[in-house]
C-alpha cells in the first residue's frame, strides 16, 4: 500500500530565485522523499537552470539525480522569448556567485518522468514550477503515465485575476501554453496554484532576513540570492516577494491550507490572449464550447496565505 | 449646457423579452427622453427585432422612430448562427402573439446613431443591449461621434466570471466580438454591465407576476411575454428570470447603484475564447501586450442588485 504520509517528489523546475525556496522547502520537508529533478527553460536557458538545480542540491548537501529538460516551448510560432534577467539575473540565481560551469547534458526529462512514474506507480507527485514542456512531452510520449502517477501540482495560471506577463497570462503557462493546455487536458489529477492565490503570498523583506539569519547556512543561500529578486519587488513598490513556487510546494504537502475550485480547463495557445488560463467551473450550465469532454482540474483559487508563509518558515528554519 | 438630469437616450436592441423590459423602464422613466430605437440581429432576425421594437412602441404609445441595424456580425468567418428561440420564442417576444409583419427596412441604424449623436452634441447616452454591431459600424464611418456622444452604456460581457454561451463568453459580445472589440476601443465612455453583476440581477417570479398585475396594461405585456423566459430559467433550476438588460438601463439612469472598475478592454475574437472580454485593471502593473494604447473603459463587475430590482419595479409601476 501506498504510505500517503510521505510524498515521493519529482520537482520541475527552473531556478530561478523563488524555485530555490521551493527547492529547499522540499529537501527540509520531513515528509517528502524528492526522487530527482528535471529542469526546465524558462527563468535562464535550460543550461543554466540545469547548473544551477545542480549548484543549490550540493550546497544543501543532497543527492537527488537532475536531468536537463527543454531547452524551448512546444507551441509553435512562438515568438524568441527574452530571459527575465531583470528578476532572476543574468545567470538565473540573482547573480549569486555560482562555481559551476552551464551544463550541455542531453534532454532526458521527460523520459526520466517516465520511468519513475512506472517504477513507482500510484505514488510519485509531479510539482511543477515551470513551463509545462517536460510533462507534456512526457504525457505524449508515454499517455499511460496519466494513470500512475499520483497527482501534478502546479505554479500557473491566472484564473479570475489579471495575469504577470500580459493582461491575460502568467509567465508560467505563458511561456508554453500548449504545453499547458496538454497537462490540463491530460487524465491525471492536476493541481494548479495560480496567481489568484500566490500574489497574496507574500513574504516581506524582514521575515526573509530573519530565515536566512536563523536557518542555518542552506536558509541563509535562499536568502543571499533572493536580494535580487527583492530589488525587482522594490522597484514595484513592495518591500518583500511573492513566492509563487513555495506556494505550490506546500499545496502538495499541505492540502488543507487551499481552497480548490474544480472544471474544466482550456489554456489559449495563440492570439493576444496566448496563455489565458480559463477554467469552466463544475457549477456552470450552458454550452461548454471547447471545453467539452475535457478532464475536471483543479485551481487553487483560495487559500490561507499567512499559513502558507508559516509554513514555509517553519520547514526551512526546523 | 447639457441639462445632466435628464437622459437623451437611443436605445440599441434586439428585443427579446428582456430587452423588453428594458425598453418598458425607459419608457416609463420620468427623466429619459428616449429619441430613437435602433435594431440588429441577436435574439431572433432584425426583421423580427426591428418588428418587435415597432409593436411594443406601438402598445405603450411611444412615437420613437425605430430604425433597423445589421442583419449580421462585422466578424469575419464567424459560425451561422441559430437563433436562441428556446428563451426568446420563435418571435423573439416569447412567442407572444404580435399583429405586424416582420419588416424589410433598409439597414441605417448606424447613419440614425452618427447624425443624432451629432444633432445633440455632448449629449446623446446610447445603451446597447444586443450586439454591438451598430455601434462599431456607426464609429467607423463617423470616428467624430466618439468625442460627440455623452457615453455608451452597454449589457455585455464576463470579465471575472464565465460566460453564458461558452465558458469564455457572454452571448452579446460573442455575437459579433469585433464589434466589441471596436467598441471598447474607441475613444468614447463605454460603462459595460457584465455577467458578474447581472447574474445577480435575479427578478423572481412573483416579483415579476405582482408587477403584472399593479402595473397597468405596459408593465402587464412585459409579464405577458416574459413567460416562455421565466419556463427557460425553470429548466436551469430557476423560478424567476435574469434582467440584464434592465440592470445596464439602470446603469444608464442611477449609476450611483453600481461599483465601476476601469482598464484597457480586449475582445478575443478568433479562438476557442471567441468573444471574451478581458480587461487590464488599471492598478495592475506589468507588460500590456495588446492592451497597450487602448484607451480605458468601464466595467460595472459590482452593485446593488435588490435596489437595482427595486429601481426597475418602482420606475415601471410608477
Amino acid at each position: 500500500m501506498t504510505d500517503t504520509t510521505r510524498h515521493k517528489v519529482i520537482f520541475d523546475t527552473d531556478p530561478g530565485v523563488d524555485d530555490a525556496l521551493a527547492l529547499y522547502y522540499l529537501i527540509r520537508h520531513p515528509q517528502v522523499d524528492l526522487l530527482g529533478v528535471t529542469t526546465v527553460f524558462g527563468n535562464a536557458p535550460v543550461a543554466l537552470t540545469t547548473r544551477n538545480a545542480r549548484f543549490l542540491l550540493r550546497e544543501w548537501g543532497h543527492g537527488a539525480p537532475v536531468h536537463a529538460g527543454a531547452s524551448g516551448p512546444l507551441t509553435p510560432d512562438m515568438p524568441p522569448e527574452a530571459f527575465p534577467t531583470h528578476i532572476h539575473g543574468e545567470n538565473g540565481l540573482g547573480d549569486h556567485p555560482v562555481d559551476l560551469d552551464p551544463t550541455d547534458d542531453p534532454d532526458d526529462a521527460a523520459q526520466f518522468l517516465i520511468d519513475m512514474i512506472r517504477l513507482h506507480p500510484g505514488q510519485i507527485r509531479v510539482l511543477a514550477v515551470g513551463r509545462m514542456t517536460n510533462l507534456a512531452r512526457a504525457v505524449q510520449m508515454a499517455p499511460d503515465i496519466a494513470g500512475l502517477v499520483r497527482d501534478v501540482v502546479i505554479m500557473g495560471g491566472a484564473f479570475r485575476v489579471p495575469g504577470n506577463i500580459t493582461p491575460a497570462a502568467e509567465a508560467n503557462i505563458w511561456g508554453d501554453p500548449l504545453a499547458a493546455d496538454i497537462v490540463f487536458g491530460a487524465a491525471w489529477r492536476v493541481v494548479a496554484v495560480p496567481l489568484d492565490l500566490t500574489t497574496r503570498t507574500f513574504m516581506d523583506r524582514s521575515t526573509l532576513n530573519d530565515l536566512g539569519a536563523r536557518g542555518g547556512p542552506g536558509m541563509r543561500l535562499v536568502a543571499d540570492l533572493s536580494q535580487n529578486y527583492v530589488r525587482f519587488y522594490q522597484a514595484a513598490g513592495y518591500d518583500g516577494m511573492l513566492v509563487h513556487d513555495a506556494a505550490a510546494a506546500v499545496c502538495l504537502t499541505d492540502p488543507d491550507l487551499f481552497t480548490l475550485t474544480t472544471g474544466e480547463v482550456r489554456v489559449l495557445s495563440d492570439g493576444m490572449a496566448l496563455g489565458l488560463t480559463l477554467m469552466n467551473p463544475a457549477d456552470r450550465q450552458g454550452p461548454m464550447g471547447a471545453w467539452q469532454g475535457r478532464p475536471r482540474q483543479f485551481a487553487a483559487l483560495e487559500g490561507q496565505p499567512q499559513a502558507i508563509l508559516d509554513r514555509i518558515a517553519q520547514v526551512c528554519t526546523g
